[in-house]
């Protein structure tokens, strides 16, 4: 095949799976893969490499400056190039310098020294990874089965993201509390702070889970709501750690957000 | 010099750069390309090709995602590499993605019928490109020439972003009033509305240039202000177009906003 009617190809099995992303997706608490996306043929990949690698590239920058949201799967074209990033050292350089700089902001805040600044950090793949879950599963291809991550979240067993460890330590030691803030339900609250412990992460001062008030929210509303609640307790948000754009934006800002990269999944 | 010294180096550059990130930068409405970033010898490049691919990626993704706000310059590692993207296929797919993006978003918007459904566009690196005047002085890694940008701002001859013009037409066309919100003075005007027109950029409701008021003010602040201006005269702000988070954030944001891709200057 040519190599015109090839990325011709590629470019059209592309805007299909854009084309797909019109539907308003606001009531999913869960990562939104939803179903398969088309799979290519996998001789259409040979000669293309940097075509995928561009093409890949800029989806992910689209995906990483919150410019596809809501995006319900990866495209297919880009399975390869995903799980490259995730278990090459794309992932690990991202996660390193995203809490570097979160690191030097911290160390430059005046803190009050009332107990009153706070630094949120969110737990999925914010401090805990899933990456060995999402590793048997298509690293975020296949489609979301709640029944089997919740096995895997009651297991207990999720590694800390170690660059995130060291920023958690660090704001701690510099005098701030820390809230953790995630989407998790309050049936997993055990099991949370025993993965948590098992993973490093202690003196935390809050673990804020999904309470059955808050099920059915979107991750954005849920935890604006309760930012807003710290804030009417008289706590400053100074900083927020979290993968997704749903942990950071919507009401009650922290000062500054900071966004660690998920090309696995999109949680409204 | 073996692989690992190199690597070290490199590292020890990369921190260097981003150990000057820390001062507060909150005054300057134009790009902060204060000093000149420090250089890399270039035999270290050699063989390093991959290392300095994957470390400048990592680091357009961080401004990408907000994580280095404020930045003040490209490293000088990463010259070559922005150069690289800005004038290959990189740039140009990934405006296309989010004006695509935004488009799907645009189609799929319940407009009132009343004409108070806006759309924001930014100018400078969102409808217009200053390319032609970048390539000249380094692609963003010269100092920033406020005089000699001046000059080229008052030439006129800026170029449209074609992926932009077609987003701008096409949200004019489904009924969207165009507001264009842009960080130039008052003093260009006409010369921004020649380029305007002469790029193909017709029938918006508003230009919004910095008064003197507003000079001093943050981006950040200056166009917060004008949203909440729009708020309180009745328009609903829909979409917002722009090339910096400062176009985007704030307060008054908009239903949904786009980030254009910017790797050569950061304003706060």
């Amino acid at each position: 095949m040519s190599f015109l009617i090839r990325i011709s190809l590629f470019l059209y099995l592309f805007s299909l799976v854009f084309s797909q992303e019109t539907s308003n997706l606001h009531h999913f608490p869960r990562p939104l893969i939803l179903e398969y996306p088309e799979r290519y043929e996998p001789h259409l990949k040979q000669g293309c490499t940097d075509e995928f690698q561009l093409q890949c590239t800029s989806w992910r920058f689209a995906v990483e400056a919150n410019n596809l949201s809501p995006w319900r799967s990866i495209p297919g074209e880009c399975a390869d190039y995903v799980k490259d990033y995730l278990t090459g050292r794309g992932y690990e350089l991202d996660l390193v310098r995203v809490s570097n700089e979160a690191g030097i902001f911290a160390r430059n805040v005046e803190l009050n020294g009332d107990g009153k600044d706070v630094w949120i950090f969110d737990v999925d793949e914010t401090l805990l990874s899933n990456l060995p879950y999402y590793a048997e599963h298509g690293y975020g291809l296949e489609l979301f089965d709640s029944v089997e991550f919740d096995k895997w979240v009651e297991k207990g067993s999720a590694p800390a993201i170690q660059s995130s460890l060291k920023l958690y330590e660090e704001v701690l030691r510099l005098g701030f509390k820390v809230f953790l803030l995630t989407g998790r339900s309050e049936r997993h609250r055990s099991v949370t702070i025993e993965n948590l412990i098992k993973a490093g992460f202690q003196d935390y001062d809050k673990l804020i889970l999904r309470g059955s008030e808050d099920h059915g929210k979107t991750a954005t509303r849920y935890k604006s709501e309760k930012r807003s609640e710290m804030e009417e307790e008289g706590y400053r948000i100074t900083g927020n750690s979290g993968d997704q754009w749903s942990d950071l934006l919507g009401s009650s800002i922290s000062k500054r957000s900071f966004k660690l990269p998920n090309p696995m999944y999109y949680i409204p």
